[in-house]
């Protein structure tokens, strides 16, 4: 099972090459719903958000979506569909959850079953879309705002952590909070709450810095999942919630079907990072 | 030196007693200015901000001014007189800094040379007045914002360090920073670097947090300034710029005159604590 969680984790590197391929993200959707891209889309088309992506039957719909309400910094909610209903208009002109990923994970029982570019197959009336934020944008803000971020330049995946942070359970969902840690020094971590607490919508302000056994990490040289990254004198780590959050409750009750993205296989929507930031 | 230095700090604890004696800043200044009230003002006009005073010969007056302006965390100008002019009208009606504190120190050549109620027997055309913000402001937002601020619930003055942290000079004006230090738990200090990067009028976010060595303070048990306070486990030390630092860098230098309100004793301005906060 972990290992499943760990295949299904999410964010796309900041870092990651293919930058500014396309324009703008509606361009980009268009070549990936014409199969004419098959590949991560990290910087694909820069300043748009993207999202990460969990479908379920609706029986399981309505208890996610309270989950997601109770617990926003790991689940912060960009769009939800009408049961059924491919389309997510708030996201976007246009936007088809089951053609506009470039890659998907069918799940069945919490078991990977296929790994396809286009869903049509697999689509029923029942099936609502969550589109979750991703913390690639917040992390460019952290970038832009001259804030080094080690695993980015190393390109490293971003470490990750469950942690003993309790989630507000909702219905069959529930579980412990992963976050993700990014060292940086006091001063920049002062700056980075204050660059991060404006964009609530891709997780916002840390959870946690400083001392990692107080929110449960026995070492922090072993992630859960991603990769470990170096921790220099003078610095502290500092924990933001992770949408591995979602993934992993998800999992960790194996729903009969359930689809996600590919893992750095994201959705890019027409949501500009700069409009998820509240000031 | 370090002792008139130590005499001369400024903010009252934002505990203390005194809460809401009068309904709104003017009316507290005009009772000042009738001499019918003779202690300190924290708590005075509830809602409105309270400034630290320095008053300075015209001659070292823009150097003085590009020294605030050059290092606006510990010195956040909320009004600068014209030469020679008492008014300060920028900050509430019919301000006249000669008699609407309650008691000023007089100082020549850096040695107190007397305490006194009204300045109009020692005004020249030549001073100007420098009013600052004070961490009173900040604190109140801290307290409303739910986090305990213990100097504050002990009736202690807050805890300040000298660090190895150093100014931007100008002129003669020069010296190290001076923090004021407030321990809380990281969830706590994630929220005060919110709360308090709304108001860079009043010091605005933490300089640094943590690790009391990285910014040259050998002992966190041995302040400065003010009264030490326990940081209990699972706290750890945050740090903000403070109003210590101009009074101390001016002291340092022993203007030939020089006149600052007593410690405690503030001026109450029109300005509303919630003006101040940027959203």
């Amino acid at each position: 099972m972990s290992a499943n969680i760990s295949a299904a984790i999410s964010c796309p590197s900041a870092g990651a090459s293919n930058y500014g391929t396309f324009a703008n993200a509606r361009e980009a959707r268009l070549a990936i719903r014409r199969g004419e891209w098959d590949s991560h889309t990290s910087g694909l088309a820069p300043g748009y958000a993207q999202g990460n992506l969990a479908i379920l039957p609706e029986a399981l719909a309505t208890d996610f979506l309270r989950f997601c309400q109770r617990n926003p910094k790991p689940c912060p909610l960009l769009a939800v569909s009408e049961p059924g209903d491919p389309m997510l208009p708030t996201l976007g002109e246009d936007v088809d959850i089951r053609t506009d990923i470039p890659r998907y994970r069918i799940w069945k029982h919490g078991e990977l079953a296929a790994e396809v570019s286009d869903i049509r197959d697999f689509w029923r009336d029942d099936l609502v879309s969550f589109v979750l934020g991703c913390s690639f944008s917040f992390e460019h803000a952290l970038i832009e705002g001259g804030i080094e971020l080690r695993h980015v330049s190393q390109g490293k995946n971003v470490a990750m952590y469950r942690t003993n942070i309790q989630t507000v359970p909702a219905g069959p969902f529930h579980g412990p909070m992963v976050v993700s840690m990014r060292p940086m020094t006091a001063a920049n971590a002062i700056r980075a709450v204050q660059i991060t607490a404006r964009v609530p919508a891709v997780h916002g302000a840390p959870v946690h810095l400083g001392d990692p056994a107080q929110i449960g990490i026995a070492d922090i040289n072993r992630p859960d999942f991603g990769d470990a990254v170096e921790i220099l004198p003078g610095e502290m780590p500092v924990f933001w919630a992770c949408g591995v959050t979602p993934q992993a409750v998800v999992m960790a009750m194996a729903p009969e079907f359930c689809i996600t993205h590919a893992p750095g296989y994201m959705l890019i929507t027409d949501v500009r990072n700069s409009d998820l930031s509240l000031a």
